[in-house]
């Protein structure tokens, strides 16, 4: 299931050699629809506010466990980065210049490629959660959903009686 | 690598039958470290502020991975859950009574046991990350760390002068 690394290296970067990944299996548990077909129609972060709508469509034997997540006002998505490159320690990300180390970056490109978004919890449909927040390729392999108490409460909630 | 189920399952609860993990493979980058040496010894949930300095010790060939990590305030540490079973759909955690849906609960017991934890980064000590905030057992295995900018900006800061 390792994609092919099609991405040349930029200066700086580092790419390490390492065997095969092989410690542990991971089950896809549906696929998340959005409306971006290309890398380029990625937003660079998802808007939980003003973000598209997006579907995170469980395979049906999975659909039960989406009972009372609608309780939640945010989630957070886990999803597989599947064809990103896993193999750099490194990285010099375009926008930027410089080099970084992975873990200090949030680039699709480390040695566990799962996305992480922090979504709104729109409605359920049936096997099917729409959110928003997100900001993947459309058909992205789903991995998990858990439920966030906290997410959107940065900002205060205007008292009653106070115009916002 | 899938573990032995040992757990009964509970009144309500829903054990799907699917076949085993194979869409992608993990690779183990590391190991955490913390005081917690059994399940009854975990917090439910860690606490960034005034948990114990927990070790994020990665493996020597990602160590370069960190670099620039300590310019963060917060991270979010993905982790194996090994010793979770995977196939409930619905559970009912001992402490509620009631049966949910596997994705409305941050239960280890999910179909990918991916735990998730924002922590605060307390300092780095050459392939060692100390953090504060997690919650899982001594020698879990680390999958991936991600640097967060905003986790601990839902209290706001007191202000310059004011008593707090």
């Amino acid at each position: 299931m390792e994609q092919a690394m099609s991405d040349d290296i930029r200066t700086g970067e580092v790419a390490v050699n390492v065997p095969e990944a092989s410690d542990a299996s991971l089950r896809f548990i549906g696929r998340i629809r959005t409306p971006f077909t290309t890398r380029a129609e990625c937003p660079r972060q998802g808007d939980p506010g003003d973000g598209p709508d997006c579907r995170l469509e469980l395979d049906p034997v999975w659909a039960p466990g989406l009972d009372g997540l609608e309780a939640f006002e945010a989630a957070d998505v886990l999803y597989w980065l599947d064809r990103s490159r896993r193999d750099l320690v490194a990285q010099s990300p375009k926008s930027d210049g410089r080099t970084t180390g992975t873990f200090a970056l949030r680039s699709p490109v480390r040695p566990n490629p799962i996305g992480l978004a922090r979504v709104r919890i729109v409605r359920r449909e049936g096997p099917v959660l729409v959110v928003r927040g997100l900001d993947c390729l459309d058909g992205t392999p789903l991995l998990d959903i858990k439920p966030e108490r906290c997410a959107f409460t940065v900002q205060a909630p205007a008292k009653p009686g106070v115009a916002s």
